[in-house]
């Protein structure tokens, strides 16, 4: 399968599981996962899915405006970066954001993501 | 060596060496390294050297406003993500980028860059 098709099949679920069960992201990290949301580091599936339920927003919706995706490697991987914005409810103005994910393919087949680093873009 | 501090240090290498003597970024980059600029794919240092210089603004500063850098796996790898600001000759405004790196060690202790994914954040 092309890479820039699978990326953006992760991309899509992964915003798609962000926004409509958060909790379901948990499946998607494993124990050596890391997560930098905002410059704070956290390891884990377990710790990187509490953190994004503890985030001070309930419903959001992302919005993704790009996906750049390589090869990362002899070990079957990519990054993935995307830019996006992010649209809390209430709120009148999206936040625009870029995150990037280290996939890193599972014995089945699928990815998991092994690094994740997000920020907001402030204007 | 602390890998935060190592990845600071790389960055700053990387963009005082872009703004003062962007040639000098082939030395960074090897054979298997990608380079996707505002989409656009390049692959190879010589390639990634030449897109380097051939775009279209010559003299320019970068402003780094955050580092973010998580270890990428068993090879000793280390991906960081970079969010600031590029100031172009003559022109009033800086523009604001965001640029992850995956950073892979050298023989001789150092790293190259194995992946380099740019984009400008459009407001």
């Amino acid at each position: 399968m092309d890479p820039d098709a699978v990326a953006k099949a992760f991309v899509e679920h992964y915003y798609r599981t962000f926004d409509s069960n958060r909790a379901g992201l948990a499946n998607l990290y494993q124990d050596g996962s890391m997560l930098t949301f905002e410059g704070a580091k956290t390891q884990g599936a377990q710790a990187i899915a509490a953190k994004l339920a503890s985030l001070p927003f309930q419903q959001c919706m992302h919005n993704i405006s790009t996906v750049d995706c390589q090869p990362s490697g002899p070990a079957g991987g990519m990054v993935v970066f995307v830019s996006g914005s992010l649209q809390l409810a209430g709120e009148q103005h999206p936040l625009k954001f870029s995150q990037m994910f280290h996939l890193m393919p599972t014995p089945q087949g699928t990815f998991y993501v092994l690094n994740d680093i997000f920020r907001l873009n402030y204007a």
